[in-house]
């Protein structure tokens, strides 16, 4: 024994060996769309496990840093990134990770096949699916709400599949006074008096406290006009690019660079605006409702990346569990190891399930194909399935590392970052909570509890759980917020079951 | 609001604000330990706060160096931490914080008041409650198993009060075969020739795979003499001094410090024992044997370090809910966040409640008051109490983090470290299914299996918790192993209940 | 030759081991001063390679860093030092390495007594020496300049012993616009307004472009009132301290701290005043008069510390020198090791002469005991002082570094830093030819040229030297300056040789 | 003055800007060479400003990582740099900077050209120069001294212009025991009795103490056959290769890399041979014969980067002088800054015009052209110009630091690096010293001193120089060793300024 060294985890190709998403796969997409997307999705699996996987280790041992000054004294804001990040960016361009979803090749299903790209991209991008989530979600606010010059002017970037012209997206909304609740938005929009390229109308002047792709090319961010009211309803929406022709920031300065407890590739910056010229997309004060209907497709991201984290999670404990002895046999000939292990895989197979059920009910309400409570549920659902996913994503990584004992502890396993990753699904897009009261809220529209309700009764008669739920629902006021969490954890299961029937999981 | 400036979490004393931990002192301290401890710990509480918050932080941001060679060349292997991790080694002696168990000055309840000023020392400590473990746990196998000679050459340092003359001991048990599984340890020991002050008896050669105070004055570690049996059987236990009086580490060369997701400034290496003179304690084969008497005494640390972490996590967590707001009230007021930090300061008070339950149990046993029964519920519940608080604490740790929104995932803040660090809880001295595995060996010996359940039934009758865990008891072989974690959990939240009733909380 | 390990070189008690400056005190102070200096003196030549030694590897190795935000954004600008940088502090005030000039307890020796510690003090002090000029510069400005009431209140700090009220001063002249070059300064002073402990007059904006000394408790600094002339003429010189009572930076903000070739463990950084409250002192457009009072004491400084680096670097390669072997010899042994090595002695033979020769004048002038052409040699002689034992460190350290060979390049042997940190020698107080021309200014004011020349005449009659740089002086306009630096040479030389035949060395 | 912003200095195409390398190639390159080689050169000397510098930035900015162990404990010592590394060594094979000097297409001028593509390669290459050096060496001691199969196998990696294909040579000298005294080695090497691919005959033992090029394929080295004499004469000269083709390390372990003065990029390791399988180049006792073969090419390498170090140097400080304001007047207007300049370009002339007279030598050495006297010029001359160019480099690399003064003391303008890096050429290859005295060993071989001084009483006749030096040469023994540098420095001088007439400069 003393010449013993414990082989490490190895990956195979992720789609390759991923049954539940090849089951979901057949189930929601149509044949012309399988031939297309299943091939593609097994080269990217493969990826996923080789020069994508390189890449991201560089990246991850190389975080972004902040150059403030030039040698010279000069103001300059650099970010330099890894060229392992730089490939990622690449990478995310050549596959259409975003584009897919919009080409809507295969109407509906285009959403889902581009879900299951975003997926397979996510666990080995460290962490380049947040910009590409803020990319995705910016292609959609200026679809649906921006003139013609703007779309003709920036969607070709933010859609494009050539890394040269490739441009991601940044949203800035959260400042110092809130974190989900922007009501306190303190950055002021005056007139735009000079001129500008891309139509500005208004210039920008605040601090903006968590901007997680400060070297995208454009960035969405609230504003409160002159004259406009007080809290959210006083808040507009605008465009700005944030470097003028000659390369410089648009009167941006970048005061640090966050040091984080994961998600280290990523150059999370905090910044102020001091005169930024931007363009005002919608009318004054319909920022927050512009903004609402991005955050369907942001928190849906970070569910399927949070269900990708997961899935890798368990590749590597099953791997390693067929690999590592302890106590005379390997790891998995231990029946605790054993069921331990299942009941993680039991987890996955119900959040995958949620995931793409969630996420076909987007795609069918992108092309028009939704009916009106299939509308409902996805405004329901999604923030149930954002925080259904990250509750479960911390809770597998932790078990996962503790799988692997003393080298769970150590970092350069690689095992330590599926838990700092982990832990940040829960808080980006709004945390358990604000997401539960969020979804209290949403019941109170257009009989959206009712109508969720009917769809869980039709599809789970008799459940224990779902007699639970139904007493809760019928708690109000100050009481129902305290169960909040219990109602969507109760929902939650309820929905991922019935996916997991429907896609034979 | 553009100079609003969030305020950040603030602790005041430890020991006044913590009213769990002064009830159950009131209940198991007799009158004039309380004269005596009660003051104390309260000055340490103040300590908590001030001076060694201070150096902690200092600690964590300058980690352990190791330097393997000197400039010219010779291998040296020093090891620099830096002024703060000294400064609260200094803390430990003065405040005795392992000698406070062994000058039994109050009987069983000596241990008892040093478990509570560990309580309050470790969340303050870097983790240096960590050296703590190792040498309280050498100190009690030297007292009950090493020869007077070595004894008195050794315990005066362990139990010092004096910075100066405090030693503090390794245990170097895991090797790169096996975590817990120490059967497979590959270190050999050959007669000793040589002459050394402490008695050597053999010399080692084998590597260790996870050393955590490489900075120690003295190990226990465990070696196979030869001609020994293979497997555990054939392993003795070991006492080393690291440095010959030249201050030259003995034979001994460190390969690297692990790069850790947490733990920072605790410097943890992997070394190679190249004839390192070391001295038997105990017989051939009995290493294994007497290891497992320290083992109660680590795990039961482990055990009280989670539950300081816990309360550490959620003083931050309640302080901060009183100052920010979000949705136009503070934290505390929205009944949901409430209703979530309720229920994990409910869970808090199972943890210390059971904890020192278990830790009251181990004076008596040290002072030889514990009754037959007493003492097998000391074995029984030891790994079950070290499980059911490492996983409550990264649970609550994760949720606490959540609760600080983006800032909670920002390392400045210090909160961050506090999900780090509460991740090798469930990692040293045994994961959570070894510990699951270990208790069910435990029921098998001297009917411990029933004595427990007696225990039980009579403080529990009725639970319907109860029930389900009589079931599963009657279970056996691969079935049982399945379920041996939720055995541990119900007997855990049985024990819980039990102690809180008894402490009032 | 396996194990052959080359020994490091080691360093002695550098008082005992410096005949130089033994025999050049024994010369300069008075018997009564002796008494009293050389006891001390070899004391800090003790601690110079024990404690302090220790202190300046650990400032050296931990550089300091700034904190520009606080966690929650409020901009704080902290700049962390090392305990080693702490420590060496301590050991300034405790020694009264600047007090000691200004008790003079022993007339003009007390000068020369002073820059003896200094001497000793400097090259273990990872250059806090550096502050220590700045602190000295600015009590001998404020001794000349400032109200009773401000020296009142500063004075006893700058020159206090008890490290608990001691201060160190900054000053911070230079601006992007020019090193040395002044006229360009763009801080404006605004009168102030608002009510000020120290009676602030104006409030300051502008940029300072190298302030060595951040941690510091006040500075001196140019800058210029409203309406004053531009260039030199309209500057005025200001004090400011830098902390408000709160301990909050007044109205200071820092950009960054330099990253340099050497000098690592000094915070050198670059601020902004943003209405920064100061006291005028002197009047307006005065400034640069009163400054240059300022520099004799800075160059003087700089000289001192440039002769102490030579020191150092000789005694460590004297000492390897009969360590290593090469070729079959000791180093020492080899012809032209050993003649290289003694015309590196020469030089510093030399250099040590000529500092304390003008240190002796400045003494002299101090307190009032210097003639009219003392006086006049003081002032031309500190500029050539200045710039000839910055080129000579710079060349003996190259010369020393190559002598250690490979480990001479190498980082961890300390070599290197030699260099690295010779070389600000040259920059620090202006640059060669910036001096070199400020000596041919200076020979042009109260018939100084012919004074100079006439004392060298005196003492050196005959030399070839001599002759050369007779005809040299003669030259006038652009060729003179083209000359400038060979001229200084000369008399550097001849002065050097005048000052070593009267200290007989 | 406030918006006042300093401009750094800026490169345009090095060959384009560089009169005396122009000059000297028309003189020394024949027509069909100059219409091959100038327009190659210009090509370099574009890249040089262009994305060459963008890499040695990046490579000097992430120094080489050395990583003993991989995760798992495993020993793998594995070296990782930089992608600007990388790419640097992509060029070198690209543009044939050491290939061009074995195609011989151009005859003697081949090597011409060759330096001159060297010349303007190594100052933007972050000193990968380095390990083209050992390349360059190793292929000249292969194709003089290894058998068929072994030049068949090698030499077509050296001299490759693929990237794919091309090798780079080590050479491993230097041991603890001496630098340039290889007297002492004491790696043994011993009977090979495996099987090797590369037709190995013995294994080593031994630990080398400074190897520039542990990421190179393959090394030259010397060890002491079993049973060969101590000192020098027992030592043989051994090729190996690193790597086998697992791509495992063949028995060799890296202990560290080195921290650096300069050279940062470079990745310098301690390392041992353990086994490691190697092949004798040449008998036994013949190693130190084979290796001075390579030594002339590695020493005039060295001289021509620190010629093209003088260059890169200057450049940078002319085009600020144009730039920078100081006192009224751009710094090149100002006399003495002027007067300062021309002595340093007047210095560089010299450095330049020597190296290629020199390299000249080589070339024609090394196509049989040189006469008797010629070959001896060549050995005589080479340490000197080596000794001289080092000297001139670290002199003139000071200066122009103090010319920029404080921004030449700050990492971010890249202008320390200059000093940084001009120091190593003074250690590599031998000391000032060491050379100097090899100078003299040379002079005593036949009639090498005579030839050399008739050759400069022919072109140089009358210099006062001369008579000094004539009047040195008479000098014996222990008084000429300590002249030995002295000596060096008047005879490069004189070659200098014969070479200067030669080429017109």
């Amino acid at each position: 024994m003393k010449n013993f060294y414990q082989d490490g985890p190895q990956l195979s190709n992720t789609f390759r060996s991923d049954e539940a998403l090849q089951k979901i796969l057949k189930s929601l997409l149509p044949a012309d769309a399988q031939k297309v997307a299943l091939p593609h999705l097994e080269h990217l699996g493969e990826r996923a496990v080789t020069d994508m996987l390189t890449w991201a280790q560089e990246a991850e041992s190389q975080p972004p840093v902040h150059v403030p000054f030039d040698p010279w004294g000069r103001r300059i804001d650099d970010i330099k990134t890894s060229h392992g990040w730089k490939a990622l960016e690449k990478v995310a361009a050549e596959e259409g990770i975003v584009a897919t979803a919009y080409d809507r090749r295969f109407g509906a299903a285009s959403r889902v096949y581009q879900m299951a790209l975003l997926y397979l991209y996510s666990p080995s991008s460290a962490i380049f699916s947040c910009p590409l989530a803020m990319t995705d979600g910016a292609a959609r606010a200026l679809e649906l709400y921006a003139d013609a010059d703007l779309k003709a002017r920036v969607l070709p970037h933010l859609l494009s599949r050539d890394p040269k012209t490739f441009w991601t997206a940044g949203q800035w909304m959260t400042e110092r006074t809130g974190g989900s609740d922007v009501s306190g938005t303190s950055t002021d929009a005056h007139p735009f008096t000079g001129t500008s390229e891309f139509g500005a109308t208004h210039s920008l002047h605040g601090t903006k406290w968590f901007t997680s792709a400060t070297t995208s090319q454009m960035a969405l961010t609230l504003a409160r006009p002159d004259g406009a009211a007080p809290g959210s309803r006083g808040l507009s929406l605008f465009f700005l690019e944030l470097r003028n022709d000659k390369g410089e920031l648009n009167h941006i300065q970048i005061h640090r660079l966050k040091d984080k407890l994961g998600t280290k590739a990523l150059p999370t910056a905090e910044l102020s605006l001091q005169g930024t010229p931007a363009r005002m997309i919608g009318g004054v004060g319909e920022g927050v409702k512009r903004i609402a209907s991005v955050l369907n497709i942001t928190r849906i991201y970070n569910s399927i990346c949070a269900v990708g984290h997961i899935r890798r999670a368990l590749d590597l404990a099953q791997d390693y569990s067929g690999k590592r002895q302890a106590f005379g046999k390997l790891l998995k000939d231990h029946p605790l190891h054993k069921s331990t292990l299942d009941s993680l895989e039991a987890d996955f197979r119900k959040c995958i399930a949620f995931s793409f059920f969630v996420a076909n009910l987007l795609g069918q309400e992108e092309v028009g194909e939704a009916s009106a409570s299939e509308k409902i549920l996805l405004r329901v659902l999604t923030p149930i399935l954002k925080l259904y996913t990250a509750k479960k994503s911390i809770h597998i990584s932790s078990e996962v590392v503790e799988m692997f004992g003393g080298a769970g502890y150590v970092e350069d396993t690689g095992i330590p970052r599926l838990l700092r990753d982990a832990q940040v699904f829960s808080i980006w897009e709004g945390t358990t909570n604000v997401l539960s009261l969020d979804m209290l809220r949403a019941f109170e529209k257009d009989q959206a509890g009712q109508i969720l309700e009917q769809f869980l009764v039709l599809n789970e008669a008799g459940s224990e759980e779902l007699v639970r739920l139904q007493k809760l629902l019928t708690l109000s006021g100050e009481q129902k917020e305290q169960h909040a969490r219990e109602i969507a954890f109760l929902i939650g299961n309820a929905v991922a079951r019935i996916a997991m029937k429907k896609y034979s999981l």
